[in-house]
Order: structure tokens, then sequence, then C-alpha cells
């Protein structure tokens, strides 16, 4: 109880994008709460189908409190010296849990556990997609939440040469684990040019803003690691289908992804190309995955004058090769519309989507699913 | 942190019934948080018995944190769009989750999950009960807490013609559930007669304010579902006694509630009636459950001078058959003295219970038990 | 929402050792909610050895979250009436969980769940040890949490004559039981001599404030239980190795404690004498263990000028014996370093140990571990 000696009358209460804030007046405190909630209907199902037995399976309808979040962050000692956590009550699972040491801009360090900035459609909250959910592509290539160490940073040089920057050393054993299968590590870089000269960071896609000014990124992302997994989920380490077998250190994975995005007057675009090696070393073996998508949203008031400020039109089409040596594909064509109450923190979204799967006799299998969300922050 | 421009001193900070709240300057927002723990003593045991082998059988005495909960609400961006979550903190559970659009006294939206208004008792939080827990009928009758949409309200003609009502359409998986067995949904309905002009609310049962105007209020509700399940609880769907079988959609549940409740001058009464209907729709057969309780409790300080403030004398009887083809009655006698420190925020109680047990051959047990309970919420 | 009408200006908002605190102007009400997070890296691994088999056994190294914390306190109604609370994240475990009425210094109620101060050790928070985690004693010798009542106080007499006490009924089932499995209590005194006149509390072994005044502790605890465990840890009662059976009411557990501690300038000491004895009352059987362990630690830029400030030397011998019947040996040696950004709040930790086993047959084996930990709290 060594108080710093400072009255009430300094210290300051607010409320924004973090929930409710609270800051001591020589900034050397602050502590932010938001508690998020996510309401979902789906017909027929809500999960993406993953192999040709998903498509018409008879599942129920759901509706279903699918994010119950509790977040909390701030900084300590000094203004640089920052922590988030994340915790999901629904399912009792501590999501983020990280420190972060940014004292300039262009070297920072992260410690604990967090989404790898390894593409933009993991990275940014589902509270702040632009659809209901991420892209069928998700499942299979996400790194999702990885404990370690990362440098992360900017360098801004003259004009275009403005780099943004990600490196990290990770256990690479996913969300909650508290062993390393073996002695190998997960490594995980990413490059970002900032073309026009502004960041486009993680906060969302939409153009919510409307840059008046055109921005946009191209990056590059890779990773390695070796493990029993060939996937990763906020549920931590798992397999894809055909991958059961899970001995430690049985799996190299080495993936990468080409992304791209920009934003101008209210129109939106990101894309993501991403290819996925699994080298199995302990039977042999070597399956590829490839996949894209290409995103684009549009606050169409800008262009139509009776059209509602607040309404987002937005489309996304996925494609998906769980294996390239077979002539298996699986693609997704949604269109979703966004209403922005109070920007991503009260939001209501219609998505439709029409699932494709065509496999090696030619045989197709198609699905729709209409998907109805609110999510709501405070 | 698209922050409104508020500076502290216009912020209000302070503490009551619901914890410590925050409120912003301009009412677009608020924030509230308690903490509830609730110790128990019990002996011979705690649980209510259920079957005849459960008398007498040579349980333990317990002493046990029972509850502990952390409670959190307030509203955002309008003074009517309210939420609130709690968590079961020793059991790692999310209870209530629910967002309210409350813009209006006659039509108020609910969405999420929270114990459905079926029965007072149950929609009463056990930290405002009048004895230690509920009657012995809450186990078979309860709904408990379900997730989805209800509108409420309360419609105020002029003299007696104020009537409040309820009507939701539920998922009726129980708390927790993420998934639905089937297309059938649960629906529920509750309609109450404000006789007297005030609602009693599911604030409490007891007359703490002591009402110098008498209140009441009569209610009739129903609910009917089809799962696999045959009881609810905090724990989620779950089956009574000789229920043990659980295929999807294999029973629909019909059940009716009637109410009463009153309160004047420190005396408070309730009762609830039961009926519940089970039918095996993958078997065949149909089950009739049937149960009543009435409890009373009187702040005696209004009739005799010597008597304590603060302390309140309750009783309950209660009476179940859990299925009137069979000549089995259970039945509970319950006397409760609280002491309220603080209201149901710090409140110390004492209560004995009887349990008769009488079955189709006259085979009489009987079982005596003594709890010592103390809530309290910071 | 019967508020006290206080406005906002009076309320007193505060950091310090308990994260931020609000606290009324009526002091009828505070609140403080800290978040604590430690990371960890370990090498070869990082478990104490145990037995034989845990030397050498080709483990991995470890880099994890350790500890995530949420600390929640405060007091309401009255000063004196507290409570506490402290939910580990990463496992969704409820550890403290405790009301406590501290209203004479000589007489203190605690209620509810928390750790017995049975010794200094396992008291002090992990937080704030001196090294980077309790001793190779704390597994079998720690009674951990406890559930039950407890009466506690420092009675002042002239002099030397100063001496805290603590004696408690428990139910001696671990955290998180929530039933008891036979009649059996666990009964729990502690007897501490303040040598010097001051009391050497549970906020940690170093002395951080640098005492210009020396200040000592001599205690003796004792603890009786009877119950299916042998060993208590915060995953509540668990078995020690050959005691694998369990049941109710099997193991009759007699130990007792001696202690010291002296701090004085910059150094600090504490040393524990442990002996436990088993009784098996189903198989019979009587098991006797005992262990020691001396620790110092000293900030040596009060001898060293060029010494820095922040830096603290430390070091522990720990002698364990298993079962004084056989001779098998482990010990423990470890020296650390602490640099202190801000008391036990910010702290890395270094730490090297060598443990040592000797069994029967004269078998040594040997093992080196490299520890570096960061604990950050907010």
């Amino acid at each position: 109880q060594e108080f710093q000696k400072d009255s009430i009358s300094k210290w300051d209460i607010n409320y924004g994008g973090k929930g409710i804030y609270f800051t001591a007046p020589d900034n050397a405190f602050s502590l932010h709460i938001q508690s998020r909630l996510q309401f979902r209907f789906a017909t027929p199902s809500d999960n993406d189908p993953v192999t040709f037995n998903d498509f018409n399976d008879g599942e129920n309808s759901v509706f279903k409190i699918n994010r119950a979040r509790l977040k909390v962050g701030g900084h300590a000692y000094k203004p640089w010296l920052k922590y988030y956590w994340e915790y999901e009550l629904g399912r009792g699972n501590l999501l983020d849990f990280r420190v972060m040491i940014e004292r300039w801009k262009w070297l920072n360090i992260k410690i604990g556990q967090w989404k790898i900035e390894y593409t933009r459609e993991r990275r940014i909250s589902s509270g702040a997609q632009q659809l209901v959910d991420r892209s069928i592509l998700n499942r299979s290539f996400t790194v999702d939440r990885q404990q370690g160490v990362e440098l992360y940073g900017r360098l801004e040089g003259r004009g275009a040469a403005d780099v943004s920057y990600w490196a990290a050393v990770l256990t690479g054993a996913g969300r909650a684990a508290t062993d390393n299968d073996d002695k190998n590590l997960m490594y995980f870089g990413r490059l970002q040019w900032n073309l026009l000269g502004d960041v486009l960071g993680f906060g969302g896609t939409s153009d919510l803003v409307i840059h008046q000014k055109p921005e946009a990124l191209i990056a590059f992302s890779a990773v390695t690691n070796r493990s029993p997994f060939t996937r990763f989920s906020s549920s931590g380490g798992g397999f894809l289908t055909d991958f059961e077998q899970q001995e430690p250190g049985q799996y190299r994975i080495n993936q990468g992804n080409i992304e791209t995005a920009f934003v101008y007057k209210g129109f939106s675009w990101q894309s993501e190309v991403h290819h996925k090696e699994i080298l199995d070393k302990l039977n042999g073996g070597r399956t590829q995955l490839r996949g894209y998508y290409a995103q684009a949203g549009y606050f169409a008031h800008q262009a139509i004058s009776w059209w509602p400020k607040q309404l987002e039109v937005a489309a996304r089409y996925a494609n998906f090769n769980p294996d390239i040596d077979q002539p298996i594909t699986l693609d997704e064509v949604s269109l979703a519309f966004n209403w922005f109450f109070n920007g991503h923190r009260n939001k209501l979204t219609a998505e439709v989507s029409s699932f494709d799967y065509e496999n090696a006799d030619n045989t197709l299998e198609n699905e729709l699913r209409f998907r109805l969300q609110w999510d709501i922050s405070f």
C-alpha cells in the first residue's frame, strides 16, 4: 500500500474503444475493462463444412452465445510498460496474456501468449470482422495463439520506405500449453510494407473512418514449427483431418502467406494467399495445402445518397485445396450486411454463404448457410 | 480510444445494491461490479433428499464455500441498452449473460442466457432467499437458465388492471449449451397480475422495506419444451430419477405454475402450485409430477417491541409428488431465522428442516437437517 | 440501488501494492483489483525432481505463463469487514476466497478458503518469493489452501512479550473441496514470538525496505488431519509417492514446523524444520518425513558501493528425507539473483539449482537446473 500521493480529482475516468479507462494523473498507471458478448443464430448449422460428409448432414439451427469475453489491460510503472489479458467466460479459457514494452516505435518487445500476427484475418478480433466470422481458410492455416517472445516495430524511411516487422520465437504448442513436446521451437516472421505511409493496423477491416487519403499494405509472413500439431485454434493445438496421429515432434510445418489490404473513402479490400507444407517426420510423406481469399466492403452511402450511413455491404470469395496432389476443392462465397450502431462495439451482421465442394470424381456438393450475429462490447 | 470528452470531476462513483458503480456524466455508460460469497454449514448433509435411499444414508456434515460470484453489469451507448453477466468462480461457470433493451416500460427485449421468470422462487437470487435455499420443488420443476430471446413489459391499466408479461423463445437445452438437439424449441410465457398497483419484483421475498401499503401478485406461467432433458439446474440440462435415457428430442415437457405473493408491514407471503407432464416420445409413456409450497416471513419487531429489528422469522411447507400414479409423497417443513446485517447483502441464516417420505407400502422415513449460512456481497 | 449520497469528488482512487484502489469517502467501502502475470523459462525442466527416476529423464526446456492471477479485495459496510478472492485465470481455479473480521488487533476472525499460515515459505505469495519458487520441502509438507474458520491476532505484552497466534478448524479436504470424506476435521495452530517487537508478516522475505532496526521471529506450528490425502497443492488434496490408495479417512497426518526469520540492513534470513507423520488407519503402518531449509538474501549495495541498489543475491539449502526409516536423502542448493524494478510487483529472477539424490545403496544422482522468471503485477 505504498500509495502515490495523488488526489482523485486528477484521475481520469473515461470510456471508449476498450471499455472503461482509469488513468492516474502522472500517467504511470492505467486500467481498462471491457465485456464483450456475441450472439449468433445460424441455419442450417454454424460450422464451415470441412469434408464431403459435412455437407447437408442434417444438423440443427443454432442460437447461441458464441463469445463472452472479459478484456483487461493497461499499463503500470511506465506508460510504455503495457499488459493485456482476455478471458473467454463461456469456456473458462485464458486467451491473451501478454506484456508489451513499447518504448520506441522501431523496437518493441512482447512476451506472453497472443494471436501471432501471421495473418490479418486471424489477428483482427472476432468482434471487428467484416463478415460474421473468418473464411474457410482460417481452420487450416491459422497459427492462432502461441506463447513466446517477439520483437516488432516500424521503420519509417523516406517516402514509401515504410516498413513494419514482427519476429518471434514461440513454443509452438498452442494456447494454454505448459510443456513443449520436444526441443523444437516455432519461428515466425512478418514483413509489411506500408505503401502509402500510414499503418493499417489490426483494429478491423471495414473503413469505418472513411479515409480521405488511400492507405494500403503488402505483407509477407512465414512460420516454421515442429510439433505434434497440424493446426491450431483457440482450443490450442489440434489436428487436420487425416493427421489424427500426434506424436511429439511428428510434424514439421512450413507455411507462408502473402496479403494485401487497402482502404479509401468507405471502400476496403483485403486478400491472403496461403501455402502450407506438412512433413511427417515419423512416417515420411509431404502434404501441401493451398488457399486464398479476397474480400471487399463498402459503405455505399459514399456513392448512393439514400443508402444508410451505418450500413456496409461486404463480400468474400475463398478457395481452399486441402491437398494439392488431389483434385479436391472447397470454396466459399459470402455476402454480408453490417449495421454499425456504434462501430464494431455494437454491430449487427446478416450473412449468407454458399459452400461448394468438388472432389476427385467430380462429385459436387453445395450448401447454403444464413447467419445473423449481434456483437456488443460494454 | 475514441474518448467522449468528459473530465473526471463529472463521473459518479458510488456503492449500493449492485456493488460499486461508475457512471459517466452523460449517463451513456455505466459499470457495476460486485463479488458475492456464500458460506454454508449443513448437518447431517446439505442436499435435499430425493429418493428413499437418500434418507439417513450416513452422509457427512459439510462446511463449504457454496457460492462465489462475480457480477458485472451496466449500460452503454444509451441508458436503456443494458447488460449483465454473472460468473461462478468456484466452478468456472458463466451463469447469466444477457443484453436488455429497456426503452419502454411496456415493451422490453432480452437476449442471452438468464434464469427464466418461470417461478419467483427460482428467479430470486440465491442471495435473496428467505430460507437457506429453495424448496424441495425446485429440483424437479425449475426451468433454470436458458438461452434465447424474450419480450416483456408492464401494461398499466386503470386501477387493478395492472399486468406484467413475459414471453420467450428459447433453445431449451439449458445453461452453457452450444447446440440444440433437434429443431424443437422451448416456449415460455408468464402473466402476472399486480393486484394492488405496484410490482413485486424478483429482488427478494422478505419485506425488508416494511411496506406501509399492501402489495400482491397472482401469476400464471407455462413452459413447453422438447429435448433430452427432464430437469434443469445451474449445471445445465439433466435428468430426473428414472429418466436416465437421454436421446435427442426424447421428452416433451409441459408444465405450469400458479403463484401468489403478498407483502405488508414486515409480513411476506409466497406460494407456488406446480404441475409437470413428461411425455416419452421414444418409448411412449406419460409421467405427471405435482407439488406446491407456501412460505411466510415476518419481521416480528412490527408486533413485538423487544424483537430485534434485524431479525426475521420465516417458515415453509412444501409437498411433492414425483409421480401422481404412485402414492409417493415427499414433504418439507422448514423454519428459519434471518439476521440482516445489511439487507440481503450481508445476512446470516439459521434453518432447521424436517423431510418426510411416504411410499406405496406406507413406509415412512424422516430426516432432520440443520443449516447455517452467511451470505455477503461486496 | 440504495445509494449512499456521496459525490465523486470525495472518492479516492489510487494505485499501489494491491493494484488500483477505489475508496469511498466514508471509508465504508473499498475495492482493489490487480492482475499478476508470471513468465518462466526453465532448463532442462521446471519441476523439482521427486524420485530417482526424475533425474536426467530427458525432459524439455520450458517457456510458459506459469501464473496468471486476478486478485480482488476490499471492504464493505465497515472498514474492518474485509474480503479477498484470487482466481487463477490460466487453470480456471478459484484460489483464495475469504472474509476477515479484523476489528481488534488481538482477535480477528477469518472464514473461507486460504493458504493456512502453517509455514512462511508457503504463505508468502509466489510473487514475493526470494528465489524463483519454493524449496523442495514444499511439495511434501505444505498444507496449502483449506476451507474453514480461524481466530488470529497479536498479543502485545511489554518488551519481548509480543506474540502472534493463529488457530483454525478446517475441513482438511483441500482447495475447492465441496464435501468432507468423513467426520474428521483438520486442526491447525501457530504461535509466533515477535522477538524484537515488530511483526515480520507474510508480505515477502527480502528486506526490501532495508530495516535499520533488526526484526526477528521464531514460530512453531502444528497440524493434524484425517483424510484420504497425504499432501496438498493448489490443485487440492493429492497423494505422495507410495500413497496412491486414497480411501475416506485412510490417513492420519500429524506434522509440525519450527521456523525462524530475521531481517536487518538489507540482509534477510529464514529457516524451517519439518516433521510429518503419516498413519495408515486402513492397513496400519507409519511413515515419517523430515526436512529443513535455510535461506538468506542480501542487498549487497549495503556493503559494496558499486553493487546495484536493485539487485539482491539469495541462496538456499534444503534437505529432505521422504522416509526416515530408509536412507534416502534429497537435497537442493540454489543461488538466485533478483532485480527489483518495482519491488515484488516487477521483478526478474535468475536462479541456478543443484539437486542431489542419494539412496539406500549409495547411488548418487545429480541434476543442475537453470530458471529465469519475470513476475509482474498491474
